[in-house]
This record gives C-alpha cells, structure tokens and sequence, in this order.
C-alpha cells in the first residue's frame, strides 16, 4: 500500500496535532455534483451504481479531483446489509428505498443469517480496494455502516418512515425479537465494517440516522449498546496504525455524554448543538466532528466564510475536531460553494494549531 | 360564561395543587376519530372545515365525547395568520399546505400588514366563542397560533420543507429583513392570540415547530427572541384567572433553560428528553407538558399502562405536570387506545398528587 500522505483525519480523531482542521463531508460524492450524475445516468439505476465497484469507485473519486478534501468516503448505501440477507431491496422514484421482505414476525427474524462480507457484500469489498488503489495514499478512506437499530427501522418498516411505527410497537410489546434482531445486525455490521478495514478503509463510521426518535432510555437500550459491542469488536489496529471509529446519531446532541463513552474516537455533532459546548460535555475523551447547518451552503461567500470560522472558534484551540456539516451535504447546492467552504477551513483553521 | 368544572389544566399550568394529572393530546381533534373524517369529508376540504365555525367548533368538540380530556384545544391551522395576510393558502393531497404568493423580497415582506383578528381573522375567533359557548365551563379551551420563525418557514419556502433552504438564506444574508418579517409575525400573532383569550381562550400555546432545525444561536435570535416578545404581550389575566402559555418548540430538548426564561408559564417536551432531567433542569420556574411518544399508542394496553406509569414518575411527585404526547397523535391511532390512555393517566397520577 502507498504511505499515506494526508493524515490530518487520522491524527485529528486521534486527538493528535494538526496543522490545520482535516474537513470532509458527509454524501460528498452525490446529487450535488454533474459529474456524479452523469454516472448515475450511465448506470440506469442507483443500485447498480453502488454494486458496481468500478462506478461507486470513480464517484467516491469526484469530489477528491474538485476539493481539497481530507479524506475519501465509500460511496455505498447503509442498506447493503439488509439487501445481503435477502429482503430485496428496491428503490422507488421520490420514495427511497423499500424491501419487497420486511422483517415482520419472529420467523422473519429467526431465518436472518450474517452475511460473509467477501461473498453477499464482495463488492463492497471490492470497491473499497479499488479506491484504496486508485487513492494511492492521497487522503485516508472512512468505511462505513448503519447501526443496528437504523437499519433495524428499514427491515421493519419496510422502507422509510415518518412515524415508526410497525418498529417501535415490535420494540414495545416484543423487547425480545427487537434484541434479537439487533444482535443479529450488531454481528453482521461488526462483520461488515472489519473486512471493510481488511481491504482497506482506514477510519469507520457508524451511521445512526434514526436513534433521535427514541426516548433517551429506548435510545440506550436499543441503539447505543449495540453501537458499542459493535465498537468492542472491530479491528482497531491496522497496517501498523489505529483505525479511529466515528459514532454519529442524528439528533442525539442531548445524549454525547453516553454516548462519548462507548469507546468509539470520535462523535459526529449535528449544529442544534453548539461544539463549544459539546466540547465541555465529552472532555478529552473524544474528538468531535461537525457541525456546520448544510443550509449555509446557500448563503454568500462571505457569509459562508464567517460561519465557517464560527464553527472553528466554537470548537477552539487545538486537534480533535473534524470539520463537516451537520448531516448530509443538500442535492441542489452550488459544488462552487463546497470549493469555497474547503478551502475557507484550511484557511481560517491554522491560527488553532498554532503553538 | 359558565363556571369551569375542570381547572386541574390551568392548576397544573401555575404548578398549583391537582387530585391528579391533566391530560389532553396535541392534534386530539383529528384524523385518527371516525367522527372527525366524516366532518372532514362533508366539509369537502381542509380549508372549509378549519374556516367554518360551525364545523371547527363540532371537531374541537368531539374527542371531548369519547375521552375524560382535560382541555379542548381550538380546532385551527398554525397558517390562518399568514393566509390572512393575503397569501393564498391552499392545501394539496399529500404535499400538505402551500402559498399561492410566497414571502421572497423586501418588497414581499414590506407589503405584509397585521390581520385584524376581529375581521380577516373573524372565523376563528366565532369558533373560540362558540366553542366556549357549548363546553359550557366542562373543560378550558386552549387557543393556540404558530411561533412567527415556524410560520416564517412556510411562507418563503411557499409550504412544508426539508432543507429550509429558502428561509434560511434570507436568515444567514438578509438578516435584517428577515427581522423584519419576524417583527411583523410576532404583531400579528401577539394580536391573534389575545383576540383568541377576548373571545374566551383560557390557556394559550405556542407551536414552534421548525425551531430545533435551528443552530443554538440562531435559535435564540430568531425564534425564541420573537416568542418572548409575543409572551411579554399578552393578556395574562382574564375573567379574573391567570391565562397560562405553554411554549413547545419541537426537537428543543436541548435549549429548555433559554426557553424556560421566557417569561412563559410551561414548556412542551417531546420524548427525547427525560421529564425527571427537564425538571431537574428548569427548577420551579416553569411546568412541564408531555411527554410520551406517540408511537406507544400502537403497543398494547399493558405496554401502554406501564409506559404511562414511567413517565408519571419521570416527572414525580407533586403538581406542574401536564400529561400530553411529545407530538401531534398520529392519524392510524386506534381511538380505544386514546380511552386506555387518558383512563390510565387520572388513575396512576393520584399517588403522585397525595400528601
């Protein structure tokens, strides 16, 4: 493998020093950029484009040609795993993704098996040799997966939802399918992310999209602990250096503190929290990754670049923050801006790296 | 007017004593009661329905025939001020309600003038006073208007959102006239509002339910500032009794202290935050409403009675607890749930109110 040549990620979720705030974003190869849509054209269909490891290759690729990005992310979809154990995973025009099998019944969850990451999921693993391959040791590769009770929330429901509520009343009246379920999950990501690091990704991200619709004790019960035994079992050492494991739960600012202690590196932070003050919750326990509204895209340069040093000031003096949006970048954004918004925190950035 | 029968709403409002808990539910004239889509549906549309007094008055009526609820909440849209102001509201299956003439320039915003309640806004305040007319003092009638930074989102992005895109980036490069339309709101809704409490309204609430999709700081400066000034204008006494606001702003778990300085009188919480936490942390200043999510009502009776039960004790002893769901029910509820509900509230909250 090529030595890595930009390892601001690296060492700034590892607390170590940096000479400037590493930045990447979240969905930064997407809807956003013609290129992608080209491809996306060419391959007829979304699936196909993730299944394809040459394409998810060349568009995980993209914005790394256009900005001064930090680190590469997989192009892939959270929903991989649902879609490896068999509930035919389609996706419809302006509804997303459904399952032509959700998981209904105790039956439903006792016929789930794990899938092997380098037979169901190959091609997951095969475009995430390629990007490593194609990134030549430019900027590290995040691997990544939904937790358990995120993906657990498509499985049930079906598809998406507003309301959660086949999920939640499956989590309600049968705690213990629910856990069945989750354990079944909790095996399959933890399985998933450590081949994802076996061929090449050099930091982990869980995705927890939907643990902000819980109740703080439901969250914990439900999505935390199984985020957390799947933290206990990844690989956290590889090719002679550690492979740093982000924690991001949408809508989750009230619960950093339980969530700071799950073992993970570091915790992504959506901007209804102030990282100044999410900073003095965790202490030095975690780096933070975040947090700027995506809606800012849409504001002038200069008003972008005022937010941006907002954002930095707010997080202060030394490493262990990420820059990045607060939750995925938005379809119609200029790709201009992004240009605009990279370049602005290496810029504003350096002053607190400074001795 | 009648003597009220019911005051265990407004005691608990003022933290004053109860036998047991008040109970009412966000949206509990709506879509999950048989009787109320038959209303909708000779109604003809939305609009109709929310426009004749007569028929508001019949709905806001109705779920008071089936549940021992403590209060009646107006049956109203949080759009009947920016449709007053000349809009054009109109709602579309699915896609939910949209402006005709949406807020985007100075000028838009220069045109706007403040409703007279009595006049463009007559026919809600005929059904406050007929409603008050034929509850016949049984239970307080809540009124109820839109924060002016929620009712701000839908009139410049023309309806519903995702992003918000629109209004925030009047908000980040147009501050000054995004004040300006806030300002106008917050006339218009201060006036609505205690036209609502002349008409006969005995509590009042403030729905801001795009606040939490807010920075903290933008938060503060454009919706919570506003709602201040609306608490600081109105009427708090009226046929001899305190009239108490509740301010419930959706995802706002986070920001409870700012919001509890409001001068208002009680904060709505939505189920991502412990009540015993929210207490802890609000002190004697304010009571708290909610908070049990709303997808509990899909688990069975026995679930439902124990989850009541926690939440009760999440809030604990003594009184400033108004039992309510942390969001509007959802319309596939089945209505017997809502009985076992409000049942399960007065009985389990005795021992909580007992010395």
């Amino acid at each position: 493998m090529a030595e890595l040549k930009n390892n601001r990620l690296l060492r700034a979720l590892l607390r170590q020093p940096v000479d400037e705030t590493p930045v990447w974003i979240m969905r930064q190869a997407g809807r956003y950029l013609p290129e992608y849509r080209a491809v996306r054209e060419k391959a007829g269909d979304f699936r196909t484009l993730c299944s394809t490891p040459e394409l998810a290759c060349e568009v995980t690729l993209q914005p790394l040609r256009r900005f001064k990005l930090d680190a590469a992310i997989l192009f892939s979809d959270i929903l991989t795993i649902p879609d490896a154990m068999g509930l035919g995973l389609y996706f419809t025009e302006g509804e997303g993704p459904r399952f032509t099998k959700p998981v209904r019944t105790a039956a439903d969850v006792n016929a789930l098996t794990v899938p092997d990451p380098e037979v169901e999921l190959r091609y997951v693993m095969d475009a995430v040799r390629l990007v490593r391959r194609e990134l030549d040791g430019q900027v590290p590769l995040i691997g990544f997966a939904g937790s358990p009770w995120t993906l657990a929330t498509y499985m049930v429901e079906g598809g998406g939802s507003k309301e959660f509520g086949l999920v939640k009343a499956m989590m309600f009246d049968l705690p213990k399918l629910m856990h069945r379920l989750l354990a079944v999950l909790e095996e399959a990501v933890t399985a998933y992310l450590n081949a994802q690091v076996a061929a090449g990704a050099q930091a982990l991200m869980l995705f927890d999209t939907w643990g902000g619709v819980l109740t703080p004790r439901d969250y914990r019960v439900f999505s935390l602990e199984y985020m957390e035994r799947i933290v206990r079992g990844l690989t956290r050492e590889h090719e002679g250096r550690r492979v740093p494991v982000i924690l991001f739960t949408k809508n989750g600012g009230q619960w950093l503190e339980a969530m700071a202690g799950s073992g993970c590196d570091a915790l992504g932070v959506d901007w209804t929290t102030d990282l100044y003050d999410a900073r003095a919750r965790v202490g030095h326990s975690v780096s933070l990754q975040g947090n700027m509204d995506p809606s800012m895209l849409y504001a002038s340069d200069e008003r972008l670049r005022e937010e941006i040093g907002s954002v930095l000031d707010s997080y202060g003096r030394g490493s262990g923050h990420v820059f990045n949006l607060g939750h995925g970048i938005h379809p119609h954004v200029n790709p201009d801006k992004v240009a605009v918004m990279v370049d602005a925190v290496h810029e504003l950035s350096r002053p607190y790296h400074q001795n």
